[in-house]
C-alpha cells in the first residue's frame, strides 16, 4: 500500500515481496507483496517522540531478506515418520527447513526480533497437512502410543507462542487442505467447518451465499473480525477464546461457537449444538481456551448474522477527559436499549496519535475543539458503529448520542469512523516497516470490570512508560454491562531480544499486580503462562491439571509450557494470588 | 386463592392450611396456607377428557394430613454430630424427623406421591443450617476427613430428586441463615448474594434499591424468573443451570451469572468476576451445571439489570398452525432486531386448553378466530413482553407484529399475555389440588434446534398419548436464533408409583431418541441422570469423571446417582449413543 510522497526526507521503506523462502517471508505480517508504510506525519511524529533524526532512517536493520537457513537435524525416528506419511500421504508432509520454520512462529514481537535476527528454535520435525477428520484422528492416536509431540498451525498470528514447537515432535499446518465448509444448516442459521477455514474465505462464503452455499436463500456473516482477521483461522479463534472488533454485537468467539470436534489422546468428541442445555458442566466451554493441550479441534458449528452492512450506522464522539468518555461508555453499555457492534473509545495518549494519525491536527476540526474546551493530551475519542436490524441500530445510535451529550461530548460524525475502518486489518503491516529501522509496536490487553478500570490504566501506563521514549496508547474495545478490555499498545525503539523480554514480562506482572484478568481475547499460550496459575489461584489453577491428564496423559499435546501445564513452579509467577 | 363459586357441582377441594408439620406441608407447593383451586371450566374440561363424572370427585385422596412419621434412625456417629454441631452451634443442627424430611424431597410428581402415600426414604441423619461460609468450608472439610455424604438444600424446587439424600449423610439447608447480600457494586451493576437468597427476596432488594442497598440510586431487577421463583434459591438456579420465563431477554442463568464461590472437598475456589477473558477454559461453566457434587456453591455474583417494567409491550397472536407458529418463531429469533423478554408459543393442544382456562371458548372472540380460519385444535397461541428500554422494546414489538402478521397471525392484543403473567407463578398450586382426586399434572423439557422441533415434538408427544386419557401440552419458550426449549405438560389419573416412573421414563426415551438435550433448565439430578452418558457419548462423559475425582475423591458431594457419577453400568440408558 503506498503512501502520498513525502515532501521532506523519505526513508527508504522496504516495500519488495519478501523473497520467497527468506525470513521476512516467514515473519513479515500476512501478504508476503503487501505492506503499509506510515504517513509523513505519522513519521515526523515518531522522529519527534523517540528524539530521533532523519539520520537514524538512513540504515535498515535486519530485514530477514536471507534464504532461511538453520541447523536442527530431524530427530524423528524414520519409522514414525513413515508411519505418519502413511497417514497423510507422501504429499502432505514436509521435512525441508523453511516448511518447518513456517508453523513454528506467531507474531508476537518476540518471534519477529527472533527471526530478523535468524534465532531459529522449536521448530517440529516434519509439517502434515491432513485432508480428513480420520486422518487427524489417526495422528493423534499414533503420536500418543509413541509419545511425540503434536502442535497445531492455523493462521499464525498467535502473540502468546502459542504455536511454538517448543518439544519437537511433529506440526499440523491446518491451512492447506482442512478449511472446507462441512454443512451449512439455514434453517438454525449455522455452518459447520473445519478447523483451518481462515477468516476471508469463511466471511466471502457466507456473504455469497446464494451462490455458494446449497440451501441458501439469504447473505450472510461470521460476526468474527479480529485485527488479524485475514490471517487467522477459525480454528484459532475457538481454541484461545478469540474476540472480534464487532463483539460488543456479536460477542466473543465463544458467543459464537455452537459445538465443536476434537480429535483428543481419549478419543473423539462432538459437544451437543443446541443453543442452551442444563446436562451438567458445559464442555465446550471446557474444551474453548484448551489452546491445543487436550486435543486438536477438527470440526466447528458456527452461529452466523444476516449480512446487511447497509444498516450500519457509525458514529464518533470527543470527551473532554478520559474520566467522561469512561463513564459515558459504561452508562452505554448499561442502558439496555441493544448494544453496539463497534465501540471503542481511545484513552488520551491514543487520541492524540489518531489526530496526528488521521490529520485532524492543526486543522481546522482541532481549532474547533480547542475553542470548545477540547484540550491535548486530554480529550479522548469514541467511535463506532452499529450492526443487525436497521430501526434497532438506529435507536441504539440515538441513544448514544444522548449519553454522549450528558457527558459534554462532540459530534466528529461517522468520518473517523470510516478512517479507522479504512485501516482496520492492515495497521498491522506498519509493524514490519518501522521495525526494519528497529522500532518495535507490540500490544497486550486485559479485562477488567468498571470499578477497577481507571487504576489499571493507571497502574500499567506507569509501568510502560517507566521506559524512556516510548508512546503507549490504550484503549476500551469489546465493552460489557459489567466492564471491557483495556488494550495497550506500546511504540519504542528496542532491539534487543532480551530487553524486550524483561519490558513485556514487565508490563504483564503490572496487569496481573492491578486485578485484571491476563488476557481478555489473546489467550495464554506459552507466553502468559507464567502468570496464569497465581491469577487463577492455585486450587482452581489445580481443575486444569486434572483436566489436562485425563485428556493427554502422555503429555503430548502443545507441551513446553502452554497454560503452564507442564511449567516447573520456579518458572511460575505468583505476584497477585487469586483465591 | 378462591374461586367464583361453580354453578354445578363443586368438588370439596382442599383449601385450609396444610396442618403443621403434616406430610402435606412437605409436599404442597409453596405457601402452606395457599392454594388453587381450577376454575369451573377447568373442571368441566378434565372430567370431559378422561371420560370422569363428579363422583370421581367426591372422594379425596391421600392428602396427607397426618404428622411426619417414620422410622429411619439416625446412624451417623454421635462423634461426628457433636463435631458438626461444634462448627454451627446447638441452635443451627437438627436430627428430628419433620427437619430431616423437609430437605429431602423436591417438586417432582414422584416425590409427591411418595409423600401422599407415607413412603419416606433417602432422608438425611442430620440438617445443618450454616450461618458463613467459614462454616460451610469446616464442614466441607470434615465431611471430606470422614467420608460423611454431604447435601445441600435450596428452594426445594428440583423436579429431578436433585436434593433427595440417598445415602444419609447430612444436608446443609441453606434459606434459614444463608441467604443476605454480601455485596452490591452500581459501577459494574452487580450483586454478590449467599447461596440461600430466595428469589422474591432478591428480587424486593433490587426493586427497592435505593432504600435496601447501600450507595444504590437505581432500581435493579434480577431478571430471572422461572415458574418456581417463589420457591427457588440463587444456588438452585446456579447449579442446575435454571432458566427463568424471561430468558430470551435476560439469558438464562448462566448468562446472569458473573462469578462464583465454592467449598470443595480439595478447598475453596471463587472464579474471575470480569465479563469475559481468554484464561484457558470456563471454571465458572465447569462449576455451573455440577449439581452439588464438585462443592457447595457458597456465594454468586450476579449481573443485573435496570427495573423498569413501564416499558413493557406485551403482545398476543393466533396462528392457523403449528408450523406457521413455529416459522414465525424462528424468524423473530433470527431477525436481528433485538430479543424480546417472554416469548412462548404453544401447540394446539395448549392452546385449546388455554382458550378454555381463559374463558374464550364459545365467545365472542373464538366465534370471530373460526370466522377468519381459526380451527380447533389446529391454531396456535404465541404470546409474551419485552424489557429493556422503551424504543428498543417499541422496535421489538413492531418487527414481531410484521413477522407474524407474513405468516397469518392474528393479534389478541396485551390482555391475552396478561392473563398468563397473572397466574405465571400460582399454577403449580393447581397440581395439589387436582391430585387431591388422584389427577396428577408433571412436566418435562428438552433443548431442540428448529431443524429437529417439528419431530422431537410429534416423537415426544406420540410416545405420551400412547397412554389413554392423557392431555399432553406443549410449548416452546426460552427461543434461540438456533431453537428453543420444548416443555411438554401431561395431565392423568394415575396414582400407582411404578406407573408414574414408567411412564416419566418412557418420555425421557422418547426424548433421547428423538435427538434432543436431554433438559434445557430443569438440570439431571438424579432422576435423568441415567439417560446422560448416552446422550453425550462415553468419551465425553468420561470428562465429568474425571473432574468429579479430582474434586470430590471420597465421594461425599451428593452422592447417589447425581449426573449419574456413581451409577453402575447396568442403571444406564443407551438409547442414543451420541458422538
Amino acid at each position: 500500500m503506498a503512501t502520498k510522497p513525502y515532501k521532506g526526507f523519505s526513508p527508504d521503506w522496504y516495500t519488495d515481496t519478501a523473497p520467497e523462502k527468506s525470513y521476512r517471508s516467514v515473519f513479515k505480517w500476512g501478504d508476503p507483496a503487501a505492506y503499509k508504510v506510515p504517513k509523513e506525519n505519522l513519521y515526523k511524529l515518531v522522529k519527534e517522540i523517540f528524539g530521533l533524526s532523519d539520520d537514524n532512517f538512513k540504515q535498515r536493520k535486519e530485514l530477514g531478506l536471507e534464504p532461511v537457513e538453520y541447523d536442527i537435524p530431524v530427530t524423528l525416528d524414520d519409522k514414525h515418520l513413515k508411519a505418519l506419511e502413511k497417514i497423510v500421504g507422501a504429499k502432505n508432509i514436509a521435512t525441508d527447513n523453511y516448511s518447518r520454520l513456517t508453523v513454528a512462529y506467531g507474531q508476537t514481537m518476540y518471534d519477529l526480533m527472533r527471526l530478523r535476527k535468524k534465532i531459529v528454535e522449536n521448530v517440529p520435525n516434519a509439517v502434515l497437512y491432513p485432508e480428513t477428520r480420520e486422518q487427524i484422528t489417526d495422528i493423534v492416536a499414533y503420536c500418543n502410543e509413541n509419545i511425540i509431540p503434536l502442535y497445531v498451525y492455523g493462521g499464525g498470528s498467535s502473540v502468546t507462542r502459542g504455536t511454538e514447537c517448543m518439544k519437537g515432535g511433529i506440526s499440523l499446518d491446518m491451512r492447506k487442505n482442512f478449511n472446507k465448509v462441512i454443512e451449512f444448516n439455514q434453517k438454525n442459521q449455522t455452518i459447520t467447518v473445519q478447523a483451518g477455514m481462515m477468516g476471508p474465505a469463511l466471511e466471502k462464503i457466507l456473504n455469497e451465499a446464494p451462490e455458494t452455499l446449497k440451501g441458501a436463500t439469504e447473505r450472510y456473516s461470521c460476526g468474527h473480525f479480529p485485527q488479524s482477521f485475514e490471517y487467522s483461522s477459525v480454528g484459532g479463534w475457538v481454541v484461545t477464546r478469540g474476540a472480534g472488533q464487532n463483539s460488543t454485537y456479536y460477542g466473543k468467539i465463544e458467543d459464537i461457537v455452537l459445538s465443536q470436534e476434537y480429535a483428543t489422546p481419549i478419543g473423539y468428541i462432538k459437544t451437543d449444538n443446541t443453543p442452551r442445555k442444563a446436562t451438567g458442566p458445559d464442555v465446550g466451554h471446557i474444551m474453548m481456551g484448551s489452546e491445543g493441550t487436550f486435543g486438536v479441534l477438527t470440526h466447528v458449528t458456527l452461529r452466523i448474522f444476516k449480512y446487511q452492512p447497509e444498516n450500519r450506522y457509525r458514529y464518533s464522539y470527543m470527551f473532554k477527559s478520559w474520566d467522561d468518555a469512561m463513564n459515558a461508555c459504561r452508562e452505554v453499555m448499561q442502558g439496555e436499549f441493544g448494544m453496539p457492534s463497534v465501540f471503542r473509545v481511545s484513552d488520551q495518549e491514543e487520541t492524540q496519535l489518531m489526530m496526528r494519525m488521521y490529520g485532524i491536527t492543526d486543522s481546522p476540526l482541532d481549532t474547533l475543539l480547542k475553542m470548545k474546551g477540547f484540550k491535548d493530551n486530554e480529550k479522548c475519542l469514541l467511535l463506532g458503529f452499529t450492526d443487525g436490524e436497521k430501526k434497532f441500530g438506529k435507536n441504539i445510535a440515538k441513544n448514544i448520542r444522548k449519553v454522549c451529550k450528558k457527558y459534554g461530548a462532540m459530534s466528529l460524525t461517522g468520518i473517523v469512523t470510516k478512517s479507522w475502518e479504512h485501516g482496520r486489518f492492515t495497521d498491522p503491516y506498519l509493524r514490519d516497516n518501522l521495525q526494519d529501522f528497529g522500532i518495535m509496536i507490540d500490544t497486550l490487553e486485559c479485562s477488567v470490570n468498571w470499578d477497577n478500570m481507571e487504576q489499571v490504566h493507571l497502574d500499567v501506563r506507569k509501568f510502560c512508560k517507566s521506559r524512556p521514549n516510548t508512546i503507549v496508547t490504550t484503549h476500551i474495545s469489546h465493552m460489557y454491562p459489567q466492564g471491557g478490555n483495556l488494550y495497550f499498545i506500546f511504540i519504542t525503539p528496542l532491539e534487543d531480544l532480551h530487553e524486550f523480554k524483561e519490558y513485556h514480562s514487565g508490563i504483564l506482572d503490572a496487569i496481573q499486580k492491578s486485578g485484571a484478568a491476563i488476557s481478555h481475547h489473546h489467550g495464554v499460550g506459552k507466553l502468559f503462562a507464567p502468570w496464569l496459575e497465581g491469577y487463577l489461584g492455585r486450587t482452581q489453577y489445580s481443575i486444569f491439571k486434572a483436566l489436562k491428564k485425563h485428556f493427554d496423559p502422555n503429555g503430548i499435546m502443545n507441551p513446553g509450557g502452554t497454560l503452564g501445564l507442564d511449567l516447573e513452579e520456579k518458572d511460575k509467577k505468583f505476584l497477585r494470588e487469586y483465591k
